[in-house]
């Protein structure tokens, strides 16, 4: 757990100070009355008292989530790959095949994006418990994670061959083995209690949580099993079970954020520490958000360049033959891609910052947050149909390139969009638990920051509309926009300067600063050459 | 930085104490002395008192570098794709294709990859430096980044069109630009001091600093632009220039070693600290290496299965056409495959597991790991190209089946041994600097490594000398191997296991086992069920 994650407990942990004077008691009376002291409660209290040096066997579980947050994060992507690689012909029109792609495509590749990340906030919830692992868990999670990057091959398979059982067998063969596997990790990490959490560590009755967690951890193989025994049958009802385990997480979440709106927010109750509550307040680890979102840009950021560096390197005698051996003719004739490599890299690259700007301003993720923030990532990873779109059409019609450019203005729209959203989110009741004190209320980085996140969806809803009213000038309008919003971002820094320079020159002329009546104004003021 | 990193800077830090304080002392002078205190300079200190809460605008640069690490990661090891997806006729003989393929495209995927990691160790060597960062460095990093992408493509360009001089022109071009984007972000972190290390930013006179990394950095860019004019004239040797420029760092380093090895370490400069020394003993940051590793990994195990979310995904009119609608049938076709991405996944996890428990015990990584490290990481990549081959080549000849096996076998191999000699050169000079306390000296942890990391190696080249023997059932054999590898992992474990506990039975039958003499068995028997 690196420093982020220790940020996010440091509130936490001072909430349980008292308490943990009470377990430390508690442990020691447990030391008094067993005299054969077992091994287990010794290395207990020893990795309470020393974590970063453990004895034998006992490791911090950073790295191992760390990677297993690169590898789900890939294969969140994978599914993208079909549909961007689908061949279009220059003479069909593109109504059709958009239809195509739309239809089922990109329907297959969304619903694998939410499967895997449903797999990953079960993952993280699990290794919320468990915070310390051995070689066992470590192997065993490797299993597991071996099979939840077949889970996107077998759902294809399933949507390829809707009224094959053998998807849906596959399917949720894969599910109630990753399920077996989760439980077996469980059972394994109670076993020895010193890998699990401190607070449950100490408990009394850690059997309690025990049995809650894997009742949570079952109801998904159970499902699916159920499921696997429907097709036999009626396979319809199968597909009717299976979304309602993948969704049911997310139309929970989302019903009971819009009663919090409407019925203001439930009452805080005691256990809110429970885990596994699928509140939409619980607290989801901020590390890993950021490090599944790293993954799934830098896989985006560099999906072109793989097919650049293994399709556009021309062969030797196919320059020698259609364009008389001029090198500089064969790559001009790669033109488009380039450019729509740049493009993508540079969009790509600034969604990062923005979403890297909006997570420095956050100390600590919700579910709710995990969830736009996930919807934000899965327009990202459209992108590279975008820009495929935009630079394998130069030679279609005129509507369809409209329509190619139009698609990607709505890509970058909705990854904007969400982004936003989670910010807003994060702001929600004051963002007491949620953000940075330096953001709570205002102030010149508040509004910067919305600045920043408004940027995308600003750019990219004007060109939708100018590739609607100038329809002659798409393509073009949307190479402008894509050179463009990295200037806009410097500019957007410029001006910040400025308005704050001319703020205080309006304000508070020839006045030192600290008599500002404003607190946020007192603070930031004379960093503001360097907050800009 | 996460928890690691600062593990890693624990010793450092202690060593420092007394020169912090000093530290802090020439800074309240300077703050005296100055009336006109200069915001940067109260900036710096109240970094140092307060660094996970800074003022606006400077941001632990941990997420960056994660980014940073995770594109670099993928672009080394794009340049196996076009290697791996080489078409490879049944009728042909492999002897041909493999002198094709290890003749050129092998060859150019290594020279990527060391090019690759020679940008990633010179952007580890800047953000040393450089720890701390805002908005203007994380847009120059982005630009940065985009350029290294570029590299695999331009470089790939240059073999193809050897006698071209575009080729040498564009990746000459690249790396000029990289330089310069480098030389920017360090002339600007200089003019802004409280982004630098704390070292540098007490220091009194930062010019020297400056002047020194600036040369180191621009010493490369500078060679590449001799080599661009010297590709007019003789495009010889600017390639001559350009192996001068990407392999000078490994050659001084291996110089650098075996002089070490021969004539004992050099004399303990007082300057150690001074970076940018090229010493095979300048620290590397650990985190980075191993978020670099994990990337690796992490792509070289998902490779194949965007493989197969792409291609094996059967076309319901070809099931129906060739198969009579039977999915099973059409899906057993690819059998092979989904053998070798199991077989992939296993070894390539195994791999990570075997690395992952060397750099648990590692406390800090230098220049020689790093270099040794990457050679094994380097092999690791080769590895979808090996189970492509011996999964496609199952009509192929005998004998031809047979290279293919061994080719994988080298590649495991080599991939193993590195990992071995990683730990070796960590464990030179009794480890002091490098290791974790609890291995250094022997004990059973330091026994168990070895066997941990022997396995592979050890399994690789008995498969290898098999298939020689057993020239029929070589594919059988490699498949064995890559299934019984795990077992073996836990029947090592188990192994380990009952011998520790012989031991205890032996030496110390009914005796407490603090009367033990030896301190290693003192501290580790008691844990023993734990630590294995």
């Amino acid at each position: 757990m690196g420093r982020h994650e220790g940020d996010d407990h440091a509130a936490e942990h001072e909430q349980h100070v008292s308490e943990d004077a009470e377990e430390e008691e508690a442990v020691a009376e447990h030391e008094r009355n067993a005299s054969n002291v077992s091994t287990e409660s010794l290395l207990a209290v020893s990795d309470d008292v020393e974590e970063e040096e453990t004895p034998g066997g006992t490791q911090s579980s950073h790295r191992l989530l760390a990677y297993s947050d690169a590898l789900l994060s890939i294969i969140a992507t994978v599914m993208i790959l079909p549909v961007a690689h689908t061949k279009m012909e220059a003479d069909e029109e593109l109504d059709e095949n958009l239809q195509l792609l739309l239809g089922t495509k990109m329907a297959v590749y969304l619903m694998t994006f939410l499967i895997v990340t449903v797999a990953w906030a079960a993952h993280i919830r699990l290794f919320q418990v468990i915070v310390r692992i051995d070689d066992t868990l470590a192997l065993l999670n490797l299993a597991c994670m071996m099979l939840i990057t077949l889970l996107p091959y077998t759902f294809s398979l399933m949507a390829t061959f809707p009224s094959h059982i053998l998807g849906i067998l596959l399917f949720c063969g894969c599910v109630m083995v990753i399920g077996l596997i989760q439980s077996l990790i469980v059972l394994y990490a109670f076993s020895r209690p010193f890998l699990l959490q401190d607070q449950i560590q100490v408990c009394e009755d850690r059997s309690v949580y025990r049995h809650h967690i894997l009742k949570v951890l079952l109801r998904v193989p159970l499902m699916c099993l159920l499921a696997a025994l429907c097709s036999f049958f009626c396979y319809q009802l199968s597909y009717a079970l299976l979304a309602l385990v993948i969704f049911l997480p997310y139309i929970s979440q989302g019903v009971l954020w819009c009663r919090d709106k409407l019925l203001g927010p439930a009452e805080e109750d005691p256990e809110q520490d429970m885990f596994y509550t699928f509140l939409p307040s619980e607290p989801l680890s901020k590390e890993r958000v950021e490090a599944f979102s790293d993954g799934v840009y830098a896989i985006v950021a560099t999906l072109l360049i793989l097919d650049i560096c293994e399709d556009n390197v021309p062969e030797p005698a196919w320059v020698q033959q259609r364009f008389n051996g001029s090198l500089v003719a064969a790559l001009r004739s790669y033109g488009s891609e380039y450019l729509a490599y740049l493009g993508s890299f540079a969009t790509v690259g600034l969604l990062w910052f923005a979403h890297h700007s909006l997570f420095l301003q956050v100390s600590r993720t919700t579910r709710v947050m995990g969830l736009l923030n996930t919807l934000s990532l899965a327009f990202v990873g459209g992108l590279p149909l975008a820009f495929r779109l935009t630079h394998e059409l130069p030679r279609a019609a005129l509507r369809d390139e409209r329509r190619a450019v139009q698609a990607s203005c709505v890509l970058v729209f909705g990854a904007g969009v969400f982004q936003l959203a989670t910010w807003v989110a994060a702001l929600q009741g004051g963002g007491r638990r949620t953000l940075r004190p330096a953001v709570r209320y205002g102030g010149p980085e508040h509004v910067f920051m919305l600045a920043k996140l408004a940027l995308y969806p600003a750019v990219a809803l004007a060109a939708f509309l100018l590739t609607c009213v100038l329809s002659r000038f798409s393509v073009t309008i949307f190479h402008l926009m894509e050179v463009a919003t990295p200037l806009a971002f410097l500019l957007l820094r410029l001006m910040v300067t400025i308005a704050l320079a001319l703020l205080r020159r309006l304000f508070c002329p020839r006045r030192g600063e600290s008599e500002n009546g404003e607190e946020n104004m007192q603070s930031s003021v004379p960093f503001s050459p360097l907050l800009i």
